[in-house]
């Protein structure tokens, strides 16, 4: 029994989006079939303020694989003292039927990854099907790695965006229109970004209002990558009042996503489905043209499964990896 | 950066006991000295009966060192189907200056070397100076690495042993003998073992009672190993109505190490202190030579850092081992 070892640029050459898309939306649909088990992350704060190392587990029953994701970030100082990024990441994964350590690979495109698709397949789910304009609200990795999803399910005719630093907002601009070809129109303000949007994607490190709710337009979808964590906001929780509420994770959201601020608020009483629900079948989506619709993403270690499993298949298709048996005699 | 990986037979010819006992001890100061972020493990129950995969992780801020250790268990298939262990380990360990993976080894020796040498720490802490006598209850894999353990740091002048498996009882008769040199004296109860004991030591699975308080003599030092989940129990309570009670930690074993019952019975109200506390000297250890002291061990995370970074450190210093760049460019 050997165990599959793949570097960061053997995974950027066997990761493709149209493949994520579709692993996640498997994600989606095992998490709220109950075919998974994904217990409380281990989170560990070190010694460098903001420092931290994050384990998330996940058994997918269905597939047969468990992942296990080690996730640090907030090393400021490693660029110039050691070299390395500031963040890593490594995953393992499983075979659910033996225990056998399957692969062990770099995660730090990984996750980046499967959060774009997520909002892909809530855009595929969820918005009008005549949906051309996506507005972008925060212009980091993330916000890039949304647009490279969201192209793959809808035809974008422009993309209006809009930062607070203007020289991030030059950079994404001129990156997106460089890679996708799709025109980037700078926003002056989030409310002119939104104003003739039919796609709405909020994806900075908030912790409060970015979004009002008068600036949205009917029909509207809104894909809110932000908020993942207790206190962060990107959303007028007013905008929750009369929009149909679709999240990963019921348990997640209503404590950490966005949904946390509208629910604590009394504006509503609950969220109305899982996406998973949705893609199952066993609940409606849009339920007419001029609904607002929000999906609230919290991120789920389910969608490391299913997306680590769809590299390792990958890999071994191709032949790509070494190997290295860590019960044998020899290394 | 390149991570080193450890095969099974490198951690073998690597790891020596009384280098793990040192690493315990460290442990176990550490965790007193409230060095040490243990969060609560992860724990998946996978789809064939008793099969499960647990994550512990633990950051020693001392040594800046974080680890993940992932075991496997209950896969009773695997030799007859896959030609594998029915339990598996692999222990990932990170830099907690920068989250660099410096290294991912076999972790199938790691529990049962750190699990003995803090049997023989709290023997050293806690038993008479003079205890030349051990009782062994149960026979099984942890029963010889608390004696190959405990020989580190006592002179054993002989073993009386008991097991429900006579069979069981004639191999580690046999094995202990060939490996040590150390007498066995098999015997016919566990009354019958323990009653010319300085040290007993209980290394079974029981969920019940198998050493009764009446059998034990003034002086006798105990090493409960083998309760460390609710429901499981080794110790009669009443043996610790007069006893010195030295656990792993606190918050583990009221919950679920040996003390849980006599907690529960209100035998006791507390137990005594943490043998990192004893170690650390903030409180004294045995009190008389006649006092009964009692171990309770339910095993810690941070025993799995400090033995698993002397392992690195060994096999740095002895150039070990193969290395893999999951950032860099080629395999």
């Amino acid at each position: 029994m050997t165990t599959r070892l793949l570097t960061k640029e053997q995974v950027r050459g066997l990761i493709r989006m149209p493949d994520v898309i579709a692993a996640v939306e498997d994600a989606f649909r095992a998490f709220s079939d109950g075919a998974v088990e994904q217990p409380p992350y281990m989170g560990l704060h070190l010694s460098q303020p903001g420092a931290e190392i994050d384990f998330k587990a996940c058994y997918h029953a269905g597939a047969e694989r468990v992942s296990l994701k080690a996730s640090s970030g907030g090393f400021r100082d490693n660029p110039s003292r050691v070299g390395l990024p500031n963040g890593m990441g490594t995953v393992l994964l499983f075979d659910g039927l033996s225990g056998a350590l399957l692969c062990a690979m770099d995660g730090s495109l990984l996750t980046g990854f499967r959060t774009g698709a997520a909002g892909a397949v809530s855009v595929r789910a969820l918005a009008r099907e005549d949906a051309r304009v996506v507005a972008m609200i925060g212009t980091g990795n993330q916000a890039r790695m949304q647009i490279r999803a969201i192209r793959e399910v809808m035809q974008i005719d422009r993309i209006h965006a809009w930062g607070r630093s203007s020289a991030g907002l030059a950079g994404f601009k001129v990156d997106i229109e460089t890679e996708f070809g799709l025109p980037v129109i700078p926003a002056d303000s989030a409310q002119d970004a939104v104003a003739e949007a039919d796609i709405v994607v909020t994806t900075t490190r908030a912790s409060g209002v970015v979004l009002r709710a008068g600036w949205l337009r009917p029909g509207t979808h809104v894909v809110a990558i932000g908020a993942d964590q207790k206190g962060k906001q990107e959303l007028d929780p007013e905008i929750f009042r009369h929009a149909r509420i679709i999240v990963d994770s019921r348990a997640q959201c209503v404590e950490k996503g966005e949904a946390q601020h509208a629910l604590r608020a009394g504006i509503v009483a609950d969220v109305h489905a899982e996406i998973g629900e949705v893609l199952l079948g066993r609940t409606a989506g849009r339920q007419s043209r001029d609904e607002i619709t929000i999906f609230d993403s919290t991120g789920m270690a389910i969608q490391d499964t299913t997306t680590a499993a769809l590299i390792l298949q990958r890999a071994q298709d191709r032949g790509i990896g070494a190997h290295f048996d860590f019960l044998g005699q020899e290394s």
